[in-house]
């Protein structure tokens, strides 16, 4: 039994990343007491029933009232009520972390409704499924991925390294980078590949009907990796973009680019450059399983 | 032991799909004697090592005198001038059958070769991984997977049941249809999913040097799984995408115009419009699950 590393913590907001958080710090015996937070009846109802939390609520100020930890895991669009709203309430001293797939408007949005005296440590565990919902959780969801926290100048360095220690013991590498170059990196890492994913599957779902039911029959040939990252949560995703938009738009840019030139080599009948691009593209897959995120 | 359905069994080209069936006939004691046909040394060595086949030559003809089933698996730009050598030798009665991942042009460039007598039955078994060549593949591959085949006016029907029930016994759901509409179905389930997939990963890697080492470090959060699809065989694809152009292209133009509405609705920031296609796109990911293609 490892000594607990807060006392409280409260989830608001517990889908996968959060219970997934919460089971391991349970397990861990890191924690004292676990509240967790969420809109709906159905969810609340889910974690007691998996046993992830030791009281539950709808409201975040109950949630967040003298917990040591809050920790935010809801669509993004939802932070600036929350900041709003737990601001009077945070006990000194307590740290407010998240799991936002966006940092900059996440601070913007955040920052200015944290009193003195509380910690904000913005993070990024990069892990998932396509699973969303707290009975999706499991405590190995960490284990291997990369943890990126983005601090500002003013943040207190002790808060960042308790932060820091919990994703570590979680199983996650922990690097820090600051928001603006977080938002970059994971505009092509992934909220492009999922914007793809999702306009490709879009494609399909309005084709004629026929077709469509074979679509799905012989999925096997590729489009299924696709409709598994198109299955994401949609409010998630439809705040990541939002909330992530020129970075979004410049990667999208580059991608439409490249589009336009394989379309061309293939109307015109280029193989050379296309046997060239796949060659390359093969060489990033081996760098992936080099560096074990396969 | 069932009795062989084949006596002698020519593979022409032997890499994940060939050798996968090579051992699900060896298995099942459903062939004869196996002959396999590369074209590099190393190939033919990996082939012996495996004992995937009886004897192994570099010349097609060889492979293909006297075989009761020559099944061609090579990149299918390779067809013609396949065709135009088995064909003066090919045994009166025999099969020839294929696994090529595009079927009208493989029916036009391979017909004309073939002699009265020996039965030409196009196939495409949708299976595979992102692995290539001998050593990727594995008997079980076709478990629960389709199997097309496009057989023409004229194709023996004997032939064709011989065919589908050799795919049957290793697993397939067998569907008959048109090489037309074959190429068009395939175009969105497989040859844009690809192609998007090799595009984006291309765009990737020209991305400056130090954010392009961190997406490999960031890739859980969505591109590794297009970095998978990217890593299939570049001269595989690139002869698939030459020779399914026109349904490509097609189905291209409707997956940009896709593209370009959902970013003009991140740039206008209409959230409501991202929520509904995401939510449309995740009802797709059901009946695949439901289909048991997932």
């Amino acid at each position: 039994m490892t000594e607990p590393l807060f006392q409280r913590v409260a989830f608001i907001g517990i889908g996968l990343i959060g219970s997934s958080l919460a089971r391991f710090l349970r397990r861990e015996g890191m924690v004292g007491e676990i509240v967790a937070c969420a809109r709906r009846q159905e969810t609340l109802d889910k974690v007691m029933e998996l046993k992830l939390a030791d009281r539950v609520t709808d409201d975040p100020v109950v949630a967040a009232k003298d917990a040591d930890l809050v920790m935010i895991g809801t669509p993004v669009a939802a932070y600036a009520e929350i900041g709003r709203r737990i601001g009077p309430v945070l006990k000194p001293g307590a740290i407010v972390s998240d799991v936002g797939s966006v940092k900059q408007t996440v601070i913007r949005d955040l920052s200015p409704s944290l009193p003195a005296g509380v910690h904000f440590v913005p993070g990024h565990p990069v892990a998932g499924t396509e699973h969303s919902g707290p009975e999706s959780g499991f405590a190995d969801l960490f284990h291997d991925r990369w943890c990126i926290l983005t601090p500002t100048a003013g943040t207190d360095p002790a808060a960042v390294a308790k932060i820091s220690d919990m994703w570590t013991r979680a199983g996650m590498r922990v690097v820090e980078m600051d928001a603006e170059h977080h938002d970059k990196v994971l505009a092509v890492t992934s909220h492009l590949p999922h914007l793809i994913a999702y306009t490709i599957v879009g494609t399909a779902t309005d084709l004629e009907e026929t077709l469509r039911s074979e679509v799905i029959k012989f999925s096997a040939g590729g489009f299924r990796d696709f409709t598994r990252i198109a299955a994401s949560d949609p409010v998630m995703w439809r705040d990541i973009f939002l909330n992530n938009r020129e970075a979004v738009l410049e990667m999208l840019q580059r991608f439409s680019e490249d589009l336009s030139a394989l379309q061309r080599a293939i109307r015109w009948g280029e193989g050379d450059k296309l046997e060239e691009l796949f060659t390359r593209t093969r060489a990033i897959r081996r760098s992936i399983i080099e560096a074990k995120q396969a």
